[in-house]
């Protein structure tokens, strides 16, 4: 829901429809395409929305670790779910995205392990040591509004959101990449719809490849990303922080924090992705 | 293989027997339990020697995923593993380790899912920026050899190595904890056994829970843990460093690095475990 009350685009976008035995369809939004597919942490909400759906009581992601296996295309896709185990306050569950394809017949595209639960009813301690990415004010950031038309058309979920990049690591956009390992900006979806655990997923792997501020431009497939959602956001602005401090062997892992407007750490995640290839031209 | 390459007591302890249809049978160590439980770094490892047998020409884990779902026992044990995919340089599988019990049947102990491919194969490019975690000279740590009988009675699995912990993080063994949230060592396996990617699997989750520093001693349940096998380890120690940034809603993050002997960041990982209850007495 938006601030107002709406439904948002956001909300039609990860729309699944049970359909029986643990199944769901989804309809892939092509607002999502970034590069050659439907980006990863869109793909990985809507795969979360409907293991939401799975196990009463249970309605939120605790832990999602998604394994890519081929790139998603707009368009219908299955989600078959498995309770792995059902027991005291956490469940496990299995999911599987797959797509058909005229061609190839049926595509797996995603294959998921999660531990959903209830956030509301964890304690409520927080220990945390970690502090806030330091982000500039949102007024002195660069928005992804200013991206220009060409990055625009390969990047289409630019479009659903406002992503305000800290002027510390915009770098890349102008051809001078910082070359620290990171990225960080505030990030809020269209119609100012309030954060929730499942958009969570999303956010974590929405901001370009921190590889660009390592003067690597390109598309840097996801291998393995696990999220972990450790309290429902507050209402307002995320802030979002991507780092890597390991590439090799053609791999870098890539670390990603997200904040809500109280302060919180409220998810965490990392992912193991393939180095960007050089962009031809 | 030891260094003088007889084989050792680990390989015994991994061993794993192909039973057909990708099945696996396992006999899980009493060398290996802590608390009430088996090590699930050895659990992992178990299971990663298994998956490495499945696909010709893909023996070395890149990125395994596992989901602990109950406490595994000394014994024997089912592993059941399924090829996701196998396309390219990498395969993706799924893995579950089951034991059966007189009284409840069939029990479920951890489901993983694992990206496997060969390690040698990976371009040699090494761009890291992570430097290794400043432990003393082993010279000036504190030996695992030097736990008390009643630590050793429940920690059982502390036979299996040398584990030298660094003088500035060992505080919690005489009553005084750190406070940092950190904890670092040197490891080696019994008669000097030099590592290998899967043995990684099983020293990324080796250490006491690095809650232990917080003053909160006690096991630490594994919701959730992914490792990333980065490089083949070079011969002789590695070094080990747990961090967690993150306590809240009664779980911790907890971060791992191993660096091998030659200054390489050879594996990472990240779990998500439960705060230990408090211990009585």
């Amino acid at each position: 829901m938006t601030a107002s009350g709406a439904r948002s685009e956001w909300d039609d976008h990860i729309a699944v429809t049970p359909s029986g035995d643990g199944d769901f369809t989804a309809d892939l939004s092509d607002g999502w395409v970034v590069g050659g597919g439907v980006n990863g942490g869109y793909l990985l909400a809507t795969v979360g929305n409907a293991l939401g759906q799975v196990v009463p009581g249970k309605p939120d992601p605790i832990a999602v670790s998604a394994y890519y296996l081929s790139a998603s295309v707009p368009g219908p896709a299955t989600i078959s779910i498995r309770v792995v185990r059902d027991g005291g306050s956490v469940a496990t569950l299995a999911a599987d995205l797959v797509q058909g394809d005229p061609v190839h017949g049926e595509q797996a595209r995603i294959t998921v392990l999660a531990t959903y639960g209830d956030l509301d009813r964890l304690p409520d301690d927080v220990g945390t040591t970690a502090t806030p990415p330091p982000i500039a004010p949102r007024e002195q950031c660069v928005s992804n509004s200013m991206a220009p038309p060409e990055v625009r058309r390969v990047a289409r979920l630019m479009e659903r959101f406002e992503m305000l990049f800290d002027p510390g690591c915009i770098g890349w956009a102008v051809g001078k990449p910082d070359g620290n390992g990171a990225l960080q900006a505030w990030f809020r979806l269209n119609g100012e719809r309030d954060p929730d655990p499942v958009e969570l997923l999303m956010v974590l792997d929405a901001l370009p490849p921190v590889t660009f501020d390592l003067g690597m431009p390109g598309w840097a497939p996801t291998l393995e990303l696990t999220a972990h959602v450790r309290a429902k956001p507050a209402p307002g602005w995320l802030r979002v922080s991507h780092r890597t401090r390991n590439l090799a062997g053609g791999m870098f892992e890539e670390d990603c924090e997200v904040w809500d407007s109280a302060d919180r750490l409220v998810a965490q995640s990392r992912q193991l992705a393939r180095q960007p290839r050089p962009v031809a031209g």
